[in-house]
C-alpha cells in the first residue's frame, strides 16, 4: 500500500509494496530517469549509508533529528541517508570537483527520515531528483525549475503551481542585525505564514532604521505575478541581485512557455539550511503538500573540500502516485501449459508468457487464467484458446 | 567504483557509483526487471527495514549475525534487510495466502549484510531475485533455475554453470542420527569440500548401519552428470524422492536446452538454513563465487502464517557487472547553445539534449562539447555543428 496502514508486522512508515503499486511504481522511476536522461543528466548512486558525520554536518538541526543512525561494527556513526543532495555534494567535493563543469546528475531511490506517527506519515520514501553543479546562473536556476514540472508532466501530472523565492533576499535583508536564534526564527516564521500582526509586532520590538522596517513589514505581500520584483525594496546590492535573479528565472521560464505556472513569493524561506538562492516548491491539485521541492545551494559542496555552486530539486514519488489515475498492467499475457520454443520466441520480442507448474487440468487452467487476467492459454498441443 | 576502493570518506564496503558505472549498473536491472516480466513475474519492493524479529527468526544464525541492526525510537529492534527471500516470504504468508496460486515476484534492489573487512567485499550489495511460490514441482524448479541462466544470459554472460543438489537428500540420510551440532557441522563441511578423509574419520566414530555408511561415505562421489542420480543410495522413502526430484528437474532442464550447463552435486549442503529442497549455484568463467544461487524453500512462509511451497533465487548484481565488458553510454548527443522548441522535440523523441547554462563563448562550448562526447553543436541561430 502506497500510504502506510496500520500494520502490526512493519514499523510505522514503511510499507510493503506489490501488484499494481509496485508496477506503478516501477513505471514512475523510469519515467523520470528518461526524462532527467533526455536533458543531459546521468544518474549517480550514493550509498544506502554513510558516516553519520559526512550526512549530518550540513543538514540542519531538524533533518538532523531525523537521521535514522545506529553504529558500525568498530564504533562509528553510520546513518541512512536521508536526502541526496547532501552525499552528491560530498562525491562531487571529494571526487568529481575537477571535472568538465558543469555536472549535470539525478538521483532516484529511498530516503530515510523519522517522523512522528501519524496517518500516511512515511518514513522510507522515495526521492527522484537532479543536482545542476558548477553553474551559479539564471539559466541553471531555470533549468531546474523546468525540468521539474517536465518530470511531473511525465507522470502524468500537468494540474500544478511552483512557488519561487529566493532566500538571498531575506538573507540580505536580514544581515547585519545579529537577532538571537529565537528572533530570527519568528521573524522567518512570521514572514513565511504571511501573519502581518505577529511580524508588525516583533518588528516594532527590534529598532529597525525605517527603510528595513518597511522591507520587512511588507514581504508577506510580495507574492504573484513578476510585478511583486518591482515593489520590492532591496536595502543593498545584494538583495538588488537577488530580486534581479528572480527576474531573469521568470524571464528564461517564460522561454519554455512554463512562467504561466510560477507563483512568485518573496516571504518563501522554509526548506533546507543550506539553501542560498532560489527556491521553490511544486504544488498539485488536491494535496495539501508539495510534490517537489528544491533550491540553490552554493556553499555545501565547499563543506567538503571545493566550493562549487549548484542547483537541485527532489520530487517525491509517493505523493505524486497519490494523485496518479493510472494502472499499471501486470497481468500475463499468455498463460502456456507447458514449456516450448514458441515461448521462449515470445518472451524475446518482450511478450509475458507464464508456464503452468503445478501440471493444472483443464479447466483448472482456464480459471487460473481468468483470475490473471491472461488474453490466451496456449495448450501443450500447439492449440490456442482465447480466455 | 563497482569495487570498493579504500576511500576514507566511506564506511567499508559500500561506494558510491556515478558515470559509466552508474548507468551499467541501471542497465542491468532493466533488463533482470524485463526478463523476469516476461516470464509472469511482478515487481514486489519490501521496506528497506523492518522489525528484526521478523527478518532475524528464520535466517539462521550466519545470516542473522550479519544483519545491520538499530533501534527504533520505540525501543524496538529493526534491521536492514539482508536478502529479499525472508521479507517476501513475510508478505506472502501474512498477506497474499489467499491468492490464486503460484505467486511469481521478482524483486531488486540493496541488501545489506556486515562483512569482515576484506578487498572487494560488498556491505551494501544489489540482489535482483525472483520467487515461485505456491508450487512444489519439479516444472517449478526447473522455472527457477532456467531463469537464473535466461537473466544472466540477458545480462550479456554465456560462460557460466550451475551445480545443483537437493537439501532433501543429505536430510534424509542424515535423519534419526541425533548428531551433536558439532558433529553435524563437521560432517556437512567434510561432504561440501569433498574432504574423503575427514568424511571417513567422522563415519568410523560415528558408528552407522553400513547402509547409510556407505551412502554418507559415497557423497563427494557424487557430483557430475545425471548418471552420479543412479549411484546415490537411497536409505528411505525421502532420500528416493529427492534424487527423483533432481531426475526430473534436470529432464525439464533438457526441454529448455539448458541441462548442459548444469553439474549435479549431492554433496552441495550451502546456502540458507532455510532450504528444504534443490539448491543451486550459478558460477561464471573467470570469477570464483557463485553470480547466482537459490534453492526450495517448503517451510519458510509457515513460519509467517501459511505454509505454502515456494523455491528462488538471487542473482548478485555487482558480480555480474565486474564480468561485463560492456560501456553504457551517458554522453549527450546534443549541446545546445540556448532552449528552443527543436529542443523540446528531440527530447520528446528520445534524444539527449544538454542546453549551456554557463553562457560559453563558441570556441568554450565547442571544447565541453568534445570533453562531454556529444556529437552535434546547436547554435543559438539554428546552425547545428557536427563536433
Amino acid at each position: 500500500m502506497l500510504t502506510p496502514q496500520l500494520d502490526k508486522q512493519l514499523p510505522d512508515g514503511v510499507a510493503d509494496l506489490f501488484f499494481n503499486d509496485a508496477a506503478r511504481k516501477r513505471a514512475a522511476e523510469r519515467a523520470l530517469a528518461d526524462t532527467f536522461t533526455r536533458w543531459g543528466y546521468a544518474e549517480i548512486i550514493p550509498p544506502m549509508f554513510e558516516y553519520y558525520e559526512s550526512l549530518g554536518a550540513k543538514a540542519g538541526p531538524q533533518l538532523r533529528e531525523e537521521m535514522y543512525r545506529f553504529f558500525d561494527r568498530d564504533g562509528r556513526t553510520l546513518a541512512l541517508r536521508a536526502d541526496f543532495t547532501i552525499p552528491i555534494a560530498r562525491i562531487v567535493g571529494t571526487k568529481l570537483f575537477d571535472r568538465a563543469m558543469p555536472l549535470r546528475f539525478y538521483a532516484i531511490g529511498s530516503v530515510f527520515r523519522f517522523k512522528e506517527p501519524q496517518a500516511g506519515v512515511r518514513r522510507e520514501f522515495t526521492q527522484a531528483g537532479i543536482e545542476l553543479i558548477g553553474a551559479n546562473t539564471a539559466d541553471a536556476d531555470a533549468e531546474a525549475i523546468a525540468l521539474a514540472m517536465t518530470a511531473l508532466r511525465a507522470l502524468g501530472l500537468d494540474d500544478f503551481r511552483f512557488t519561487l523565492g529566493n532566500a538571498a533576499y531575506l538573507q540580505a535583508t536580514l544581515r547585519d542585525l545579529a537577532l538571537n536564534a529565537a528572533d530570527d526564527a519568528a521573524l522567518r516564521d512570521a514572514i513565511r505564514r504571511k501573519n502581518t500582526a505577529a511580524l508588525a509586532q516583533l518588528l516594532a520590538a527590534l529598532n529597525l532604521d525605517s527603510t528595513r522596517h518597511t522591507a520587512l513589514a511588507r514581504l508577506p505581500t510580495l507574492w504573484g505575478n513578476a510585478e511583486v520584483l518591482d515593489r520590492a525594496i532591496c536595502i543593498d546590492d545584494d538583495a538588488r541581485a537577488a530580486i534581479e535573479r528572480l527576474r531573469a528565472v521568470v524571464a528564461q521560464l517564460a522561454q519554455f512557455g512554463l512562467a504561466d505556472c510560477v507563483t512568485l513569493d518573496l516571504a518563501e524561506n522554509r526548506g533546507m539550511d543550506y539553501y542560498t538562492g532560489i527556491l521553490f516548491e511544486g504544488f498539485a491539485q488536491g494535496l495539501g503538500f508539495a510534490v517537489a521541492s528544491g533550491g540553490r545551494y552554493d556553499n555545501l559542496i565547499a563543506h567538503f573540500g571545493h566550493a562549487i555552486p549548484a542547483v537541485g530539486f527532489a520530487i517525491g514519488v509517493e505523493r505524486v502516485m497519490m494523485l496518479q489515475r493510472t494502472r499499471a498492467s501486470v497481468a500475463p499475457e499468455v498463460i502456456a501449459q507447458t514449456h516450448s520454443a514458441r515461448i521462449e520466441d515470445a518472451r524475446a520480442r518482450g511478450r509475458i508468457v507464464e508456464v503452468d507448474v503445478l501440471n493444472r487440468a483443464e479447466d483448472a487452467l482456464r480459471a487460473y487464467a481468468r483470475v490473471r487476467g491472461a488474453r490466451e492459454i496456449w495448450w501443450r498441443d500447439g492449440a490456442i484458446e482465447n480466455v
